[in-house]
């Protein structure tokens, strides 16, 4: 329980209304979009600005109260889930929420960090430019979670993560302290690069409270096709014939398994296949180029072209619409999501070298088939990234909990495959409370133990998000 | 007085003849290119491998042992030179100079720290690829100092400085302990990002002994040219007018001063203007296309005829082959070469927003005539990057030490002009010896704070590269 005279004080610091403990009001903020984990929280608070950021902290680091930040609560490894059977204390900048400087001469725009991502987008848009960050949940996401967690998303093949995004940061430290690295520089070597420090920390080494964000011009020419092939080694050679002919023009890349096709048309409303036939592999390719609109055309064209006589993809079918692009990268898009009406589903995100994904993805299917027989592999993600969200869908009837209840067996069969081609375990999701015990197992004890270090130089009252990403010290 | 014991120690670890006592062969180790610093150093090691590196740093820190690492000595800030009138220990991988693997199809190298650039790029360019970085010094400069120093040069514009380019990093600590961090993956989101601490810190918080660098494919067109304009507003409009054609196409716009032209001309065997009249300013133009020879052409013809008809530039002249394109870009990398034998030059490195550099320039150029009259600007850099070498060379025929003498004074009228326009004091050079006092100034207290906490946790015993980058605590 947390005290009451605490809970008064942390209250005057935003004002009663932003201090919520209405249990209704908080239970949304305890579960996870996975449901995995369930937390628990006696005080949401809703600070309107850095200063009250960091009265809030600075108070929390002398009475030793661990504080949650938490976004639009969209992760996936339980890093904003308060923990259960403590008085972890919520903290939301939604209230922040403020453009504060949009500068298109420089390409650049300054936000809260409560900023929604997709007004981001919206904003970029109405002056004309382009905010490329593009996730599944951007219409809820926050500037200030995408940044914590370094998110990636569909467009991380062009213009890079979240950390490549960010020029500069405001921070509150744990301790109450406010840093101003809300640079505009493309170039400053002046000292350890604190802020890419921050991004990716996942809340644990302070809370941000704002950024500066690169814009882009928005691209003239826009081209999205859908392509059928026979295989994955097929498709590692079409990324290597769109990377010659597209360069840097090439912004989307993504290997679907033909079951992530079925699940869509089958449970996404509005969703077809715009093949005519059915191939055991897909790709959506994504051309942006800056030039004109007739560049892209022209790259697509050349590239369907030699793909199609060098046999490397079967079919393919070119959006002739902005609303028909949308439709195709919505097939993509929601691939996750028409997975739940098949049942239980174990998933990874992982990376391995591009190179490696046909035969990691051959290697994966017959070691988690030949324990869970019959599990349906419904693999999708960012080939260009060497990034697959390796997802299993449950036999069919199984009993979901029951399949469930093997996660950790299938992933250390999956995780196992993917460190043994020099992979990553968390390409984008990040560490959170899912994968800390498993990170602290595969990596040295040399880089777990900087980690700590950093973290107790940052939070000696270890109050940010703790027991997240490393282990309590 | 180092113990005669303890260098026997040091040279056990790498053998006699690789730990260098002999006066004439440190001496070259001793100053740094400018002169503005000579060290001491009783000893310099050369060790062959990660794990002599590694017993070093143990003995270092054992024994209290300042360590100072040095690469191809090319730095301008005086990070690699040992401190006067201490017992600071030499370390260079020179000997640790091997490629360990590269991999076209994933378009990376791995490579020991101690590789020199230019190795680099050939070894890249044998196999049809291109290593970006790209530097005055790239004949000795070597990886572990281009990482240390986080290196940017002259082709930031398009692929971004050493940090951009790297995707792993070995690191052994000061306390002897290794970090394999060598990855290969465009993403991985497994806790805090230590590669991005260590690249920039500038040897203060570990040795850098090996790297996994980014290759791209090379371009199939490049077409350079020299333009001459009236004004660094139309230097920006000039800008905005090559982004919106070219996108990221633009691998390089260089920003000069006639004056730098004059000094080339006059002092540079070979070069000459190759425009017929004479500008106040000057663009040097750089276009790369990855699609083919042709695009690259067209880009420039329309970027050239647009700003001609606007009248934003006054003359242009394009390079016709590769060996004009190498006298072109050639004349601007001689610059600061060419400033030698006019005198004394005080310098900055500075970086401030891109579309203040025009106002910068003129405030600069008023301040600092209005305290040394005479006083030549000779300002060149990325403009594409919001970085310009503000070089000043001294009034003809003044005295040179007494000129170099108010170089504290210049400094704090630049840079004063820079942090008005939000600018940074060291935006490729780093902080070193030479900035380090400064830096604490104009910084906020959190942050140099966080840094020395940073250096601490790393760094307990104090032995790597001490009184460098931050002040000892």
């Amino acid at each position: 329980m947390l005290d009451p005279d605490l809970i008064a004080r942390f209250a005057a610091i935003v004002g009663v209304s932003n201090a919520i403990t209405d249990r209704n009001e908080i239970a949304p903020h305890l579960v996870e979009t996975r449901g995995l984990y369930h937390g628990a929280s006696p005080l949401l608070l809703k600070p309107a600005s850095k200063e009250e950021v960091a009265a809030i902290l600075k108070l929390a680091s002398e009475t030793g109260t661990a504080i949650v930040p938490q976004s639009g609560n969209t992760g996936h490894v339980g890093g904003q889930t308060p923990r259960a059977g403590k008085d972890d204390v919520l903290l939301t900048l939604s209230r922040m929420n403020r453009v504060r400087e949009i500068d298109t001469s420089a390409n650049l725009i300054v936000v809260d960090a409560g900023c929604v991502l997709q007004s981001v987008h919206e904003i970029a848009e109405q002056h004309d430019r382009l905010f490329p960050l593009s996730l599944g949940s951007q219409g809820s996401c926050q500037i200030g979670g995408n940044l914590s967690t370094n998110a990636g998303g569909t467009q991380v093949l062009a213009y890079g993560n979240m950390r490549q995004l960010c020029l500069g940061l405001e921070v509150v430290l744990p301790t109450g302290e406010i840093w101003d690295g809300l640079r505009k520089l493309k170039k400053d070597n002046t000292g350890y690069d604190l802020r890419d420090l921050f991004i990716g920390a996942e809340g644990t080494l302070g809370v941000i409270t704002g950024a500066v964000l690169k814009l882009f011009p928005r691209p003239r020419g826009h081209q999205v096709a859908f392509a059928g092939l026979a295989s994955a080694e097929d498709a590692l050679v079409f990324l290597g014939m769109a990377s010659d002919i597209c360069g840097t023009s090439l912004t989307g890349f993504e290997l679907m398994v033909r079951l992530g096709v079925e699940f869509t048309v089958r449970h996404i409303p509005g969703v077809r296949d715009p093949l005519s036939e059915a191939y055991p592999w897909h790709v959506l390719i994504d051309i942006s180029t800056s030039d004109s609109a007739e560049s892209a055309e022209t790259m697509l064209q050349a590239l369907l072209e030699k793909a199609l006589a060098a046999d490397i993809i079967k079919d393919a079918a070119v959006a002739t619409s902005s609303s028909q692009a949308r439709a195709f990268w919505h097939m993509r898009e929601s691939m996750s999501e028409a997975q739940k009406p098949e049942g239980g589903s174990i998933k990874h995100d992982v990376s391995v070298p591009i190179s490696s994904i046909p035969e990691f993805m051959a290697k994966a299917e017959k070691a988690v088939t030949a324990v869970v027989a019959g599990a349906r592999i419904c693999a999708f993600g960012h080939m260009g990234d060497g990034n697959i969200h390796y997802n299993i869908s449950q036999p069919v009837g199984a009993d979901k909990q029951a399949f469930i209840g093997r996660w950790r067996e299938v992933n250390a069969i999956v995780h196992g495959l993917v460190l043994e081609f020099g992979g990553s375990i968390s390409a984008e999701h990040g560490i959170g409370q899912l994968k800390r015990d498993e990170l602290a197992e595969i990596r040295p004890a040399i880089e777990m133990d900087l980690m700590a270090r950093i973290k107790r130089a940052f939070d000696p009252a270890g109050i940010m998000n703790p027991e997240k990403v490393i282990r309590p010290q």
